[in-house]
């Protein structure tokens, strides 16, 4: 397995692009495609939350047959909130993208995120998406990336090559995160794009496993949006014997490479959340339960205290303590040691006399990394979240006029 | 029932005093003591945090008999993640305040705030105990009240008097919350004293349900502390006829009067949230279910999205809108209304088209009302927040140090 340069067009067989749907200067749109001339096996997860934009529903339908050839994604505009009048206009944007690209409205998969109960600019979505379809490329990948960005800070790609029976097996994917001012809310979007032979069951399976300990493990503000998705489209190109059992070789070879680049999207998406200055990576050990890890490493990465902690390099370890104490865990705190990187702050529930220099040395690393030893069973998980600072009021503040 | 002005020594009977246990002037410490000479029935609620403070066990086995005289209370130091040394200390403030008011150490509770895995400075709240226990008087409740205040902006007092089978019955309670520099976290407090004569039973019950829809209804950032207590003391000094069956009309009559203080007391600790510009209240209307209300009034008061909205005075109800959505509660969000104050936003899940300035009249209000009527039920709930602010990064990115 090795790491590549690319992004959604790195493995065989897919196209893409991403334009400016600029009209007024004051609401930039972007939109983006990305395409398979062959049907792809197809599989996404979405947002959990009971408020869901329209395209979410659209896309459990196109999906269900499990076959998609085309992402369309604008910024701009969440398309939530909207009604009939928003379904109609989710459903447009697969007509045009199908007529465009002569396939099925049935085999477009529609992603939107932006402002929340405005109605979509059609024109400028229309115009958007001809332009991209007509502009679709072996290299138009990073575009796309660029495309999904709006106001991030930096564009989210990763990359990643395989071997499967012998056979080279590719996987990229962009995503975008919450640096954005003009969205909503931290819409969280990943696109993946693999060569790989596989079959539905498999394709389904291995994206929600994946997405448990990479995108849901990650936090921002513990806000979700109306529009989070996260699409996969494979369309065989590599020409690897099938995977179609899960828990084999192959599907666990495959299900390495695939974790590889959703973690490295997720991580930067957390390390550019909003106003975010350093990226804080919690590591739970020996919990009684991967629940349990889970649980506790998320409420830290979701904890405000520890986060503005983070962010004032102070190394305030009863704020993440007290943290994983809410986490709705069961577990003995007389037991937990507590490390900020290499230094070790509380063993067994107390605090230890730790060097404050050291410690604040480990607080100015791009990546914190906060462990919590709980040495009461097998179980643990990673969490990914990043420090509150003043710019994210900044950002959200007065985000919408 | 009217409400008066006073704290915890407007009943009958009670006694209080707050000093400075100041020794060096860079770590202020200020120490209280409640005091009923007659034996009174107590309850308490505690932080359901996992991490807890040696004193919260303390004072469940010194509250097994349901019976207490005093309250201690130290701010400064919250004598938590402090292992068996932190236990002795605790004891040794029930010791030495039963000493000093020549009562049995297993009637006095005893609560901390402040710094998390330290030890306790035990010659200055020794000292502290001593001094405010030689200058209780019966209008020594304000002292103790600003003795609790650290550096909150205000103190939180409130008294309200009420007739109970003819008699007089009054009840005072003081708090402290989370505008505090010094202390760990925003330890939440809350000592309330009465006069009426009430059973343990009731007592308990009553307090138990009137947490739930006072303090267990406000949030400043969604941590909760080692330390969080609400304790009652009812010394029945009103004469009023015992209160003793769940329920009754004399039961309802004093609860409402509970709830009353609590609601005040609640509503000032989140106003005076850390950083806090503006009250933050979410009413819930017409839920499926009281849980479900109090889930999704709850949830958007948590919402760092809408709380930094409220901030910069941005109506942007699809934060609030997608923070129900989150709230883990199922409803039919095209059934939603909206409302900012009186301003009405959305329609079932829908926006609309309001008035840009009525709306930020609305979010300039230095209690700002949210409504979401789900339009699919019968029941309700209301909590309380507050906005987030550059100040609450400012306080908590370098609290410690």
């Amino acid at each position: 397995m090795k790491i590549a340069a690319g992004s959604v067009t790195f493995p065989q067989g897919f196209l893409a692009q991403g334009v400016c749907a600029e009209i007024k200067r004051k609401n930039k749109m972007y939109l983006a495609i990305i395409y398979s001339p062959q049907p792809a096996r197809a599989a996404a997860v979405y947002t959990t939350n009971k408020v869901r934009a329209a395209c979410i529903d659209i896309n459990r339908f196109h999906l269900e047959d499990g076959v998609a050839q085309a992402v369309v994604v604008n910024s701009g505009n969440a398309n939530a909130c909207t009604g009939e009048q928003g379904l109609a206009d989710s459903i447009a944007m697969a007509e045009l993208t199908g007529q465009c690209l002569q396939i099925r409205p049935q085999d477009v998969i529609v992603a939107s995120t932006g402002v929340i109960g405005v109605y979509m600019p059609m024109d400028r979505i229309e115009d958007g998406i001809t332009r991209a379809a007509s502009a679709l490329s072996r290299d138009g990948g990073h575009n796309a990336a660029l495309a999904l960005m709006t106001t991030d800070l930096v564009q989210k790609e990763a990359a990643v090559e395989t071997e499967i029976g012998g056979k080279v097996v590719r996987i990229g994917g962009i995503a975008k995160g919450s640096g954005m001012i003009h969205p909503n809310m931290a819409t969280m979007l990943a696109f993946i794009t693999t060569d790989a032979a596989i079959s539905s069951h498999c394709l389904k399976q291995m994206l929600r496993d994946s997405t448990d300990s990479s995108y849901n493990m990650i936090s921002v503000d513990g806000d979700t949006s109306t529009n989070d998705m996260v699409v996969i489209m494979a369309n065989g190109e590599a020409q690897n014997p099938l995977i179609d059992e899960v828990g084999s070789a192959d599907y666990q070879l495959f299900k390495e490479a695939l974790d590889l680049v959703n973690i490295t999207l997720a991580k930067k998406i957390a390390r550019d959340g909003e106003g975010a200055t350093r990226l804080i990576e919690v590591q739970v050990l020996h919990a009684p339960s991967e629940d349990a890890a889970r649980k506790i490493a998320r409420t830290i990465t979701t904890s405000n205290l520890t986060k503005a902690a983070v962010f004032g390099e102070d190394a305030n370890w009863g704020r993440i303590f007290a943290a994983a104490g809410r986490a709705g865990v069961d577990f003995d705190p007389h037991r937990v040691d507590i490390y900020l990187g290499q230094e070790k702050m509380a063993v067994d529930g107390m605090g230890l006399l730790f060097d404050e220099e050291r410690a604040r040395q480990e607080l100015k690393k791009a990546t914190v990394v906060i462990k919590v030893d709980l040495k009461q069973g097998q179980a643990g998980a990673v969490a990914w979240g990043c420090d509150l600072s003043y710019d994210y009021i900044r950002i959200n503040a007065d985000y919408r006029t």
